[in-house]
């Protein structure tokens, strides 16, 4: 990856993730904080669900695209917004752009998810569709070349980590004592946002990150001491898949308390556990930040236990034919 | 139907529904209201969805059970809450029971739900199932008369009425300047309330029912003057198959705009589109108040709409086999 959104001597704070959340309200959804008791039984502590799978396009991705956009507007001129992304950040990165008047180019790798392509079309950007990763970064590089355009990393970004971290802030004014937060880890976005915000409001709370046994990088880069790249991974949460960028990488290894790893059959029984007593639509990412509550995790029993559902966007027929194809269905 | 859980004499009216809301306080989940730009332009105004599925137990129905169990309880001595349900009202009324110390008795008429009877044993409750509807409350009189037993019926009982109409009395709270609130159908608890809580805060605001064509009795009985039992009914919105009782009808009477009706395929398609736009899980009478919204009924063009998003208590092989045989399965 030969292209960078942020300039490395500068690191997010908490101060960041307030003024981040002032920027924000009123754009993005105050997404509910829900309560399960089912889950609190399964948890053996109180379990407190914010859903930024009801967030505007589906997905937490857009507080940070659109905190971005608004604060890189004030350093450089631009003419056009550009990332790679065949996942959520493409749709919050098409909604900012739209709302803040850029036209944005979308170059997404193979392979490419319907729904996902066309609700970012929907959204007015352009999408171009290239065979592998590589060759979208090479087309977006030329992009950005071409049109004087501005790059937004989907994660390794200082505005968009402190973004993603007002999901985090808001969930602690509705509950401020809560002992743990969990979240998903891909790229480590939203789980360093949410470090800066837990650590800011109090620093003894436990923060922790979920990831698939099939793309476990972020473990093994905490074990290493440095980046590991994930194997070629076939989790079914496609969002996962990325490995830590620099920055965030930093975060996660200085305030995450342990790193919870998921089984691959877990992901589509917390997705049909959520459809079925939650009433809530969870993609496979974020069914992973769930299934540590559902196997009963020791070290969260008698805790206040804070869950970030990152995003909703499936379409009926994958999420019916994975969670067929991993779960007996039977109403659970 | 000879059981009746009210006093002819006595009429629900919108201070009920504001001693409700105090009575539910903290007991209730105060559900979320959410916006969607997509609804907003298929309805041609702006759209507020008061999220009922979200309510413990997965519909409305427990506020009004939960209601009626507290406010009987100071008039008469009871061993035994009774009632027939196969549906929401029997899930309500175990948690209720459950929750004010109460042993609960739940008669279901055949055909049962093997999710909901589930949900209804989990919360502790004795269930009885029987062949027809008749039997049932045969059944159910004789658990009156054995158990010095309390009877609570689904809609037809003031307190109940007063309940649902919480639901609306928080939306109203949260968006106080709506013009238009549609609900579902069956029974008319719910309906009823809306009407009460509503008018009480403003008279002009418009209150629509919404029935599915295959039961379409509400509209008959308004047309008529007097209660219409509906067609031996086969819609998939199970929840709305009931004929209002004597109180829901004059209060629907005296209060309604208009019914909206709602044909067959349009119920899985509003429950599609909210599984993938809005990542909520709908069942089928659910669906049916957000069916008018999505065909884009014209006298909703330009106003303030809420919806009373009643419940989400469906199996996930259920769901999919409903929309799967009537729509085309391709993402939305």
């Amino acid at each position: 990856m030969t292209i960078h959104g942020y300039m490395a001597s500068s690191l997010p704070t908490f101060s960041h993730v307030q003024q981040a959340a002032k920027l924000l309200e009123g754009v993005v959804s105050r997404t509910p904080v829900l309560q399960s008791p089912f889950l609190d039984q399964r948890c053996g502590g109180t379990v407190f669900l914010k859903c930024e799978n009801l967030q505007r396009t589906g997905a937490f991705k857009f507080r940070g695209a659109y905190h971005a956009l608004v604060r890189k507007e004030t350093t450089a001129p631009f003419h056009q917004v550009v990332t790679v992304s065949s996942g959520n950040h493409a749709q919050g990165l098409a909604l900012a752009s739209q709302l803040l008047g850029y036209s944005a180019h979308i170059v997404m790798p193979e392979p490419i998810n319907a729904l996902k392509r066309m609700r970012v079309e929907e959204l007015g950007a352009t999408v171009t569709v290239r065979p592998t990763r590589q060759k979208a970064q090479e087309s977006a590089q030329e992009l950005v070349w071409r049109h004087r355009g501005l790059f937004i990393h989907p994660f390794n970004d200082v505005d968009v980590i402190a973004g993603q971290g007002t999901a985090t802030w808001e969930l602690l004014q509705a509950e401020p004592a809560l002992d743990a937060i969990l979240a998903p880890v891909g790229g480590g976005g939203l789980l360093s946002g949410a470090c800066l915000a837990a650590h800011g409001v109090n620093p003894s709370i436990k923060v922790y990150g979920c990831e698939p046994a099939r793309a476990m990088d972020v473990r093994s880069s905490l074990q290493h001491g440095y980046v590991v790249q994930p194997d070629p991974a076939d989790t079914m949460a496609e969002g996962l898949r990325t490995s830590l960028g620099e920055l965030t990488f930093g975060i996660v290894r200085d305030h995450v308390e342990e790193i919870f790893v998921v089984e691959e059959e877990e992901i589509p029984a917390a997705m049909k556990m959520a459809f079925e007593r939650l009433h809530l639509v969870l993609e496979p990412s974020s069914a992973v930040a769930l299934a540590p509550i559902l196997r009963g995790e020791s070290v969260l029993a008698n805790k206040r236990v804070g869950v970030i559902l990152s995003g909703g966007n499936i379409s009926l027929p994958d999420f019916f034919s994975l969670v067929d194809q991993h779960c007996y269905i039977s109403p659970d």
